[in-house]
């Protein structure tokens, strides 16, 4: 029997996956006219039962590990200036990465970085289906019917995922300040470098702090690529957006950046 | 407002795209435990309300425009011989062809082959949403979550899209009898020509009679590309599983050929 029968049949599995109600992510601006599609898989630290706080400490459950700080509010004002729709899971990472595929070994980590996370140590595949089915797929789901919406209209939105990174990392500090990471279209993260080092004094890196061989581009091969719509993948050092203030004046500093790469793919009809 | 607005409101947009519940594809041996996930997108000539006929004759609705004839048959004739789980679209590829994205001239066709579809011929935008959103999203959302459940539990499934074509097309016969297609990945297609070659009489060809440059690997790309699934689209030529009797024969000269072709890649450590 599989785990979402016994789902169904209101029955745990033997290994305790009992079902849980698919927890739908967060949709923002469903109207919005412009072309943008913002993605935040990493907007929340929540660690809602039945899972909990899986022998986390506060501090850990705060920290860059648990979500990507600073990154929703940067999201939702990059979605005013744009009149962009956006989507944010509300689940912490650590429970499901919804930028993971199930079998990747990020998408429900044993450690991560320096911290051993002990509600993930031993997890069955029951536990990874139950996870999966009630994070992953209604997020991807949610995303899904917002891109074939647009699409059957006769839009094409350009996709836009949205991260924030740790300055230091394994103790060592990264260089950049903002990294556009792409994966098999490169065009728009090339755009947006461009537009950046060329509009604001951010050190800005393409493929940085990491790259599509990392394994964190699942978003943009399951959304973007099989529809050919443009998209890149943004990182931003999460001390640059760590109150509201800055997250807003991130903002203002990106949205004309994100507009004029755009603006450079639609002249040359990439768009 | 958008289509799907309009419809959890109750109200239908000006141009009569009122909300039609999603109609989810039939899904049967999901508990079985090969490694198989079958798909077969044009199993149907349903023309369910509130679309009808098209403005289509009987006989236009019995005709391989309307569905792929035999091809339902024939999957599930695999799937008992291969202990595969396999998932069917319940309606018509002309109200909405699940192989293809909601922008694809095909998803919705004005025109197929030599016949006019009437009901098709001036789909407004919000016409297009409406299918799309109660035909092909709920139809790969079930796929995807078969696709994540198994993934999830440590398995990788294997993609099989099963279609048939018709002997003549545009007036002219077609030399093949059985086609494979790919997409990205190649290998699981070529070693299923190669074994259909060394075990039957079927004259079969790799990417006939059409190709991915026909933009008939949807599917494939949405599922298993963004999952590195091996996958492959297979075409058998409608008469001949004409019959039940001819289904059933076609499976057992086919199943043995998948089993090959897949033992043969997991040999080779590609599955």
């Amino acid at each position: 029997m599989t785990a979402s029968q016994a789902d169904h049949s209101g029955r745990s599995a033997p290994d305790g996956a009992a079902y849980v109600a698919p927890r739908a992510p967060q949709i923002e601006g469903r109207d919005r006219t412009g072309d943008v599609i913002l993605v935040c898989e990493h907007a929340s630290n929540a660690m809602p039962p039945p899972w909990g706080d899986l022998g986390l400490t506060a501090e850990q459950r705060e920290a860059h590990i648990a979500w990507d700080p600073g990154a929703l509010g940067l999201m939702r004002g990059l979605a005013r200036r744009l009149e962009a729709t956006c989507i944010a899971a509300t689940t912490s990472r650590l429970i499901y990465d919804c930028n993971r595929a199930p079998d990747m070994p990020g998408a429900m980590p044993a450690r991560s970085e320096i911290h051993e996370i002990p509600g993930n140590a031993a997890l069955t595949p029951a536990q990874r289906a139950q996870r999966s089915a009630a994070l992953y797929v209604p997020f991807h789901d949610a995303l899904h019917a917002l891109i074939a919406e647009r699409i059957a209209l006769g839009r094409r939105p350009v996709i836009l995922t949205i991260h924030s990174f740790t300055p230091v990392y394994f103790g060592t500090p990264r260089s950049v300040e903002f990294g556009v990471i792409h994966d098999a279209d490169a065009r728009l993260a090339q755009a947006i470098v461009a537009e950046a080092q060329a509009r604001t004094g951010l050190k800005t890196g393409l493929n940085e702090p990491y790259s599509a061989a990392d394994d964190v581009t699942h978003t943009l091969r399951l959304h973007a690529t099989p529809y050919g719509l443009v998209n890149a993948m943004l990182e931003i050092r999460n001390d640059l957006i760590a109150t509201p203030e800055a997250e807003a004046a991130m903002a203002d500093t990106l949205a004309p950046v994100l507009a004029a790469a755009m603006a450079t793919l639609t002249r040359r009809k990439d768009i």
